[in-house]
């Protein structure tokens, strides 16, 4: 077995007996390899040892990663070509909460590269109990910034985080979903068809360990994740203490850009976002381009950017362009999951993906349909 | 005539036939005082000696201060014991829009004194074409600094104006309109009954001539005064390019605090307000505590300072309470005058005042009814 294939199969071990941004684990890891301090742990015979022993005994790292497979989930480590680089940040940050430094590895489910959604993305979070306002303007925000081809970065909970990642999904925009439990696991139960799409046109991800449930500390580490993910982080509705306030500190504290959209000073869900504006730890955005223009250098993104598509979409019926948003944008997808994405029954879809095809907007492939080659580049 | 009756009567005639905060003008009398400065005038052979010479041999500074004292109005200028000192950071401020400077003079209505007002003021501005919701929050928010005693300073405009003041006239608290047109007219005439009750319990000043017509650039002069009369100024709802934010970059120039209060990103009205908080150009606030944080001192003010009165006001029904916050704070009015602030039907007012008077919480006198003392030095 190659060394490289070794410290592999040892982060698999640590991740499965070890939380989730443990602050020791993930700094004795980046200073050792996963190899020596799996061994080191095995040599063990104080009460830690002894507590670790039989997990690590139980431990059977080439099993766990086949099942992944079988699972539809890869474990990415730090040097693999999916390996997100950002996240290399988090060495130089934290703690908060106890948790921090660079995961072991990622358990990643999907159809897009980790690495590539990572080049360009904002995390856009908030509230699980949001308002229609929250939700309509967290989608609005994520629709603009997926239009661009900025990766969308949420945590699939209730609410602003659900709006994000549907916008980011109907405007064909890449979209990555950070989970507090396993990546094979679907958090909140009534998030599975977003989930599974997410991971059919987008992709999942999460340092817990397979199978592992949702807990406080699993989510306070996560968080570090979805703002180490992206060059900024978007505050959307966050009632003072919230996880979505926490995501934003790690944000400031990986220097990464804070921004938060403001609500009505009547509205308690945009206190806490109120409270980090007045504080000047974000800046207050309203829309899409705000934001792009925050985190990218001046003058790379214009208005006229967000307005290139209009052309082509306003030759189609309504019905046409919401089957053609529902087509993901980087590979195809079968008619039955487009039907489903677009909320309109299988036969209305078939018909207006053939009406598409004839235009040449969207292309079959052994019962998949794809965008056609120009519009991608778009 | 004494040499400072000579100057004030200079002032009236140089208010008489110059434009509010014309730079010039303003400068040359800060310099050489007004008497000086309209003898050189009278000498003057050039062109604009031959405009003026006409309008300033109709000028009859005596006979405008008898026609303003028939009007309930006086002028007051720099060294009076009514002058609002904070104005003479105008000396050293601006201009903007071409229009600075301290005004040569100013004509006050009401019963307050402008000096007593200034100590402790903040003006509460925006759009006239404002929202419920804007409404709303800028009426919480000026009861909330009427209520500690703070001046809410604003230009009886329709929308935001007027909720500021009506909300301190409610909590029987100090306010000031500060008017584009002479302080004799009503503008908006709809508002006469909402500046007849300013004048009563408040005070009404223009920098305009008597009888003067609002103009763009009397409003323009006009917004110097808000922001200098105040210690900070609050932007509630205000278009892009408004009224509200020409006060606010007054209130910046004057080293004031410029603070904003928030609205939904879909709500026009905000935009303006939002573009100041995103250029750090302004505090983000919510409510009124937040605005006394701003302005005062360190734990001047604390939200004890705004629970004062609940124990008395515990005993009272809805409708007396209503009666009492109509009472004015600093000195009697007529129960029909109280009455239409209270919004109630006479006989229903008359009632209500005699119970409170039973609390001792008002005193009648000749007719008119102020507030027991205990309850006005709260």
């Amino acid at each position: 077995m190659s060394a490289p294939e070794a410290e592999r199969l040892a982060r698999v071990t640590l991740n499965s007996v070890g939380e989730p941004g443990n602050l020791q684990l993930t700094a004795a890891v980046a200073d050792l390899g996963a190899a020596t301090v799996l061994g080191a742990l095995r040599e063990r015979r104080d009460d830690l040892g002894r507590d670790l022993a039989a997990r690590l005994r139980a431990a059977d790292p080439v099993r766990t990663l086949e099942a992944a497979e079988k699972l539809g989930l890869r474990f990415v480590i730090p040097g693999d070509p999916e390996w997100p680089n950002p996240l290399m940040d988090l060495a130089r940050c934290g703690p908060l909460h106890e948790r921090g430094g660079v995961p072991l590895g990622l358990w990643v489910r999907g159809a897009l590269s980790l690495a590539d959604t990572a080049r360009q993305a904002v995390a856009v979070v908030g509230s699980r109990s949001a308002t229609t306002y929250g939700c309509g303007v967290a989608g609005d925000v994520s629709a603009g910034l997926a239009r661009v081809g900025t990766t969308v970065v949420s945590g699939a909970a209730f609410g602003i985080d659900q709006a994000a990642h549907r916008a980011a999904l109907a405007t064909r925009g890449p979209t990555v979903a950070v989970l507090a439990c396993g990546a094979d696991r679907v958090y909140p139960a009534a998030h599975k068809q977003l989930l599974d799409y997410i991971a059919d046109v987008g992709v999942i991800v999460s340092e817990a360990p397979i199978g592992g449930a949702p807990t406080r500390i699993r989510f306070l580490a996560r968080n570090r994740l979805i703002a180490a993910m992206a060059q900024g982080t978007v505050v959307v509705e966050a009632a003072v203490r919230s996880g979505a306030l926490n995501t934003a500190s790690w944000a400031a504290a990986l220097g990464r850009v804070v921004m938060g959209v403001p609500g009505p000073v009547t509205s308690q869900p945009s206190a806490g976002v109120h409270q980090l504006i007045r504080g000047r730890d974000a800046l207050l955005v309203t829309r899409a381009e705000e934001v792009l223009e925050a985190v990218a250098p001046i003058g790379t993104h214009t208005l006229q950017d967000l307005r290139e598509e209009d052309g082509l979409r306003d030759r189609l019926t309504p019905q046409e362009r919401q089957v053609l948003d529902a087509v993901p944008v980087r590979q195809s997808a079968a008619a039955g999951s487009i039907a489903r994405a677009a909320g309109l029954a299988p036969a209305k879809t078939t018909a207006a993906l053939g009406r598409l095809e004839q235009l040449g907007l969207v292309v079959e492939e052994a019962n998949r349909w794809r965008l056609a080659g120009e519009l991608e580049s778009a």
